[in-house]
């Protein structure tokens, strides 16, 4: 097929969108810690950017779609080691693959593992090594993120050529179980490891900027056209649903939020708007192609209500997951994934589609969670033993912002 | 006619870019009022990007594009409720209309509505309950956007099917009736039902945060490349028209607006440059493809002094429309869709087109004042007379960020 | 060749991605000063915006891109002034060139124009008559910035129609020499004429809100997708290249600056991580389509850290380059300019291509610094004898938002 400029167009913005999305994390997150600590917050999503946009190039994209699969569960980073022979063929061609040239697929899949590795920061603010966090970084991309991209998107188990494709054949348009599930369990995991914030549960942590929030949760919702409507690799029909999918689940999951909010608290808040537009985002994230924009508006509406009540929980249990990844991007992720079963068009449950599909969306959800789970697990655990995540008590006190990288955020603002 | 994969990529890519406005519109309106009500003023677009975006899925599309036209006022919300057989026809493929999947042109309708609801609430800064804003959001985009909408370009009475078109064919590129004139004369008429904010003219209301002021401004520059280029409905010479006109119309807005101000004040100042930019960017709306750029030029200029002269009207006759909605969206609204009967490179009056392109935009500007004008007042005297519009006075002195969303916007910063 | 709609798509893309660069640079620059000076700093970038926007509609587009060239240094003013003839043909039809309708390069190019000048004044900071800089930045991009594209890009002197092509094609693919030399070295003659800032070496003037700096880069970063990618002029495998060679360079660039920080600071600070994106991007423009991946890498953990120890120079040399354009623009934009020389996959030193592009790579480096270094100091000098370059001393004390813009740029945040 020879080269579809629309789409490659479409395919150039996309991975631009997606690349945006750490920064909008970043502020998402920065404004949600106070002032002595945000600087230290967005550094762990710029550090990621600077680390794994180059680990990219040199292994992630071989181990990801590499044709020398390992079981299923990655590929050979050896074989396409700096991206040799991916780029240009032995003529000196662009390759093209499916009307696309394949150097522009690179760059849009590395712009999710920046992203995926990014999110997990925000179960860590205010108290971990900056080093720690980087050689972590480096490590779970390798081992956690590369391998589950490999089973769902790159031809492994969890893809429509593995086993459970004999029931239904697996969905995850966008990366419900490679990006959302994947760095929710392990944001679970770290917090368990590292531990809680000083002052965890007995100080307000307020957020120091809501402004800086809201800001950040709009960036993640333009560039999220890319990550949901790129994924359709092509500037067509199903591009054009999975955007309004996605819209309409980013609107219904701040009604969502908002809604349940209010009920509860007697406020809608700030805070609430921006979570529940990332909320309805992870949700829709897995089931962009396969839902009406109805049905994406019960997804949304789920999503968001189903994330305000799951932010509570870290209280409840004493896991410090700060910024509350585990609240929202493990349980609306879980909410998309699961709900692909009910919901698609053309499989689910409610459409007449039979229970099969449901069961593997289960299936893939539950193999994700406990590889990300075991992944993590082991890497937090050797880095604990060796480098150590915590900084000392005292730095806290002062702030990581000072203490790390010598540094304030503002100065004489006001 | 064929998907042109080109032109969606552009149209998806255009959607995304409008839908970053309302956000870019938040930070504007946001950065303008004190720091003890930001929240709310943001929230006012957020809300709105929440709720109008799952009603332009369910009625929206409907009631502006629908063929079951209501005297040429608006179209049957119930034909394709929740885009029923809009997105795929019967045998599961998608629609293409025009080279174009209809689906990416409802994502691209509806962030318009979206955007035209969000300008209205600049003028009901510190002041209002955020539950009856909601209320007005849905209730407006539903009886004044959507109609205006179908009226200018669902083939309705003010668009080339009208009667008017005999004098000579409307010309609303982007939107100069539909969004601006309609959400300035709304936001009047609000000004005047809702009444004045507390110390209105005597206290000073000094933007908490200039640098934010500017950031709107600048991703509604922007975003405003997919509201006009993406108004072409291709990627083609004219959306390439269109776009170096919105540049440069926002270029001489600027300027415009600063020489204006400094020759009046002697400072040209950075929400000059803010407030230029959004002027010049609303007059070339509905004449993004009628001009030349030279001709953007001298639109812009006018467009900025026109409108820097304006805001200071609402001292003069007492409307506290608040963030100049009037003064900016109304007044170069009007401009431009005015000066298309003169700079219309192919029908203007300075071009030998005679006075029938002029006459018939000042037909439609007209129409679409007294439409908007009427309907917003009905429904802003209805809401007065249940849920209210104004929280207690006590609370505009706390601040309505930490009585209406128990939030305050910074904690912590100095 | 017919248009070719999904190259227009991207151009398009690419041209609003540019423009947004400069609010970014404004963000990021304004992050830099110190609050009571940051609108100033961000309105040198918003006022460029608004003059070189309408003066490239004017003459910027005819002086670079005309036919009839003077000697190949620029091209007549008045050939095409207004675009005449550039947008429709006699039969007005949209003028198309290799498959692009001409008035999207226009645009595309524009935004090349602004950002260049935009660039300069990092070098301000704190003390320059805002209406010098109005008049210095109409008269440098019409002298310095059109001339040099027109040589570059324009088929003059140092095009591959020039003298030197000979030798070896020059390799300028988005503007090593035209956007950063070209700026850097009008950065460094600038600080040298303007002087020195009150205190300059003797107070710490710490940036005031790092989380803007580190918006800033990342809105440049985002753009920057459009300056090197769009710079391919199509859709294609090359755009792909260039994205990826982008992203990898800025991501090396971040690595590069905070390893270096780290050895020689012991800390890895946020506004090395802003700056080494920077750096890292600045180095890949011209070589954006000759590298390697792998050789990105490279080249931007070299420009990563020869920037980070550049820095340090104004404070040996005495000259006041505040924002560090000199250590960033032009330290960068050389080791990018001349390392094609070596990392050229066709014509690269360390590809076997012998010696030729180098010599062409640093000719062309010295003509680039030569010709803006003359003209810029011709410019400055004559400013600095009429108008006038600096602000009385007590309005740097009290700050030049106050004194020069009336205004504040935060109020009561605290």
């Amino acid at each position: 097929m020879e080269l579809d400029t629309g789409a490659t167009a479409w395919m150039l913005m996309s991975a631009s969108l997606v690349l945006l999305m750490t920064p909008g994390l970043a502020l998402f997150y920065g404004g949600m810690v106070r002032g002595r600590s945000v600087l230290n917050m967005m550094m762990m999503s710029f550090g990621t950017m600077g680390l794994v946009g180059v680990l990219y190039v040199l292994w992630g994209w071989s181990m990801s779609y590499g044709s020398r699969s390992v079981g299923g569960v990655f590929a050979d980073p050896f074989e396409m080691f700096g991206l040799r022979g991916v780029v240009t063929d032995e003529a000196g061609e662009f390759v093209v693959s499916d009307g696309l040239p394949t150097v522009v697929d690179v760059g849009f899949q590395a712009t999710f593992a920046i992203i995926t590795v990014a999110l997990v920061s925000g179960a860590l603010a205010d108290r971990v090594k900056f080093g720690t966090w980087m050689v972590f970084a480096g490590v779970w991309v390798t081992l956690a993120f590369f391998p589950l991209a490999h089973m769902v998107w790159g031809g492994g188990l969890l893809s429509d050529a593995g086993p459970f494709a004999s029931i239904a054949t697996p969905v995850d348009f966008a990366g419900g179980t490679v990006v959302h599930i994947n760095a929710g369990v392990a944001a679970l995991v770290l917090a368990l490891v590292v531990g809680r914030r000083r002052g965890f549960g007995r100080e307000a942590a307020r957020p120091h900027s809501l402004p800086l929030v809201m800001l950040g949760a709009a960036l993640l919702w333009f560039g999220w056209f890319g990550f949901n409507a790129g994924s359709a690799y092509g500037a067509d029909g199903l591009a054009g649903l999975a955007w309004v999918n996605t819209c309409t689940a980013a609107s219904a999951g701040v009604l969502g939020w908002l809604v349940t909010e209010k009920l509860r608290d007697g406020h809608a808040t700030s805070l609430g708007a921006a979570s529940g537009i990332v909320a309805g985002l992870v949700a829709i994230t897995p089931a962009a192609g396969a839902l009406s924009p109805v049905g994406s508006i019960a997804l949304g509406l789920v999503a968001g209500a189903a994330s305000a009540l799951a932010v509570g929980l870290k209280y409840r249990f004493g896991y410090d997951d700060s910024l509350d990844v585990v609240g929202v991007h493990l349980v609306s992720g879980l909410v998309g994934t699961v709900l692909i079963g009910l919901l698609a068009t053309d499989t689910g449950l409610f459409f007449g589609g039979g229970v099969g599909q449901l069961v593997v969306q289960i299936i893939i959800a539950v193999i994700a969670i406990v590889f990300s789970g075991v992944v993590t697990l082991v890497i937090a655990l050797v880095l604990k033993a060796t480098m150590g995540w915590r900084i000392p008590e005292e730095d806290e006190v002062t702030g990581i912002d000072q203490t790390a990288h010598a540094e304030r955020a503002y100065e004489g603002i006001a």
